[in-house]
């Protein structure tokens, strides 16, 4: 039988880190976000944060000229051997035993091979604002500029690996807005599906 | 202190109509769904059949041909005239009561005049084509052919009247993907939310 995993995507500053988290430590499994991260340090030997903005962001400028810099003759870059290694990765943790995954392409990765709620948090750009200038304080580009710059590279990356749009609707089994239904509602909803889809039915 | 609304958005087929009406049950509530349609078949004196399908649906042809047929020397068509009757219903029914509304818009309507919980409802092509031929029979059409037309239509309909995007998840509180977590979830999860949204916080 395949494992049980959540796989939450999210637009930046809408809580879902914070959200993914706390439904893991309320389902007792472990959560794969920074420690994501520290296997593919280990795994790669690419510095942490090449590999926390690379495994899930395309470049900054336009995404035609940003997916064919960085690349040798053979059209291969960096990017193309970390999205190699954590695809593995992801599959090896998601082989080990239920839980969470935060972003990353899990949702993609894992559609054949593990038992998958799908999960995607939002919320309206002037809450997501406010909240990563409380959390990270005051950038020189304006938070919201900051924001649709994000959502669009992780967009892009998401598009370039998965063939897929990121953040459509069908593509997630639960949409969440985290501005108007708060954390702690997004986590019971998740815990209660996650209990509901494996041990109720 | 407005009324706390539900309203119900649903992708043709995915069984919205079913966990609307029985969210309602559950919570002792009145679902506007067909009663709606007999309000406005006395508000307007157009049929049923009529207002079934023209105050949800753009006409059937390519959008631009079909937003300006029907329409008198001013612009104006009957289906401008249902709207304007459609939206004032919704106005007075969420103004009487709490309760749940089925589709028409009322996400949109209610924006500024009610404390709403907007929920949306989808499946996958697949499960939506077999449970419409279980529900209504074998059509002349396809069944996958016929949702994809309805979708459509519903979406043209929505963005004329609202200037929305029918079915992007920003305009949302929650999604729920049906064919995957299943009827009895998505009635659960809407209730809990419902009871969370106004009772708890």
């Amino acid at each position: 039988m395949n494992n049980r995993i959540i796989t939450i995507s999210r637009e930046s500053g809408s809580g879902g880190r914070t959200i993914g988290r706390r439904t893991a430590a309320e389902l007792g499994l472990p959560c794969y976000d920074a420690e994501l991260i520290e296997k593919l340090e280990e795994a790669t030997g690419l510095s942490r944060d090449y590999i926390a903005e690379r495994g899930e962001y395309a470049a900054h400028g336009s995404w035609l000229s940003s997916a064919f810099s960085d690349r040798d003759l053979n059209g291969h870059s960096v990017q193309d051997d970390l999205w190699c290694v954590q695809r593995q990765v992801i599959l090896e943790l998601a082989g080990n035993g239920p839980c969470v995954i935060m972003g990353r392409c899990a949702d993609y990765i894992l559609q054949e091979t593990a038992d998958c709620l799908n999960v995607f948090i939002y919320s309206d750009m002037e809450k997501r604002a406010r909240r990563i200038v409380e959390q990270y304080g005051v950038r020189d580009d304006s938070p919201e500029k900051h924001l649709q710059d994000r959502d669009k590279r992780r967009a892009a990356y998401y598009q370039f690996y998965t063939g897929m749009k990121w953040g459509v609707i069908q593509n997630y089994h639960i949409a969440l807005n985290s501005g108007v239904l708060g954390i702690d509602a997004c986590v019971e909803m998740i815990a209660r599906l996650y209990d509901r889809k494996f041990c109720e039915s």
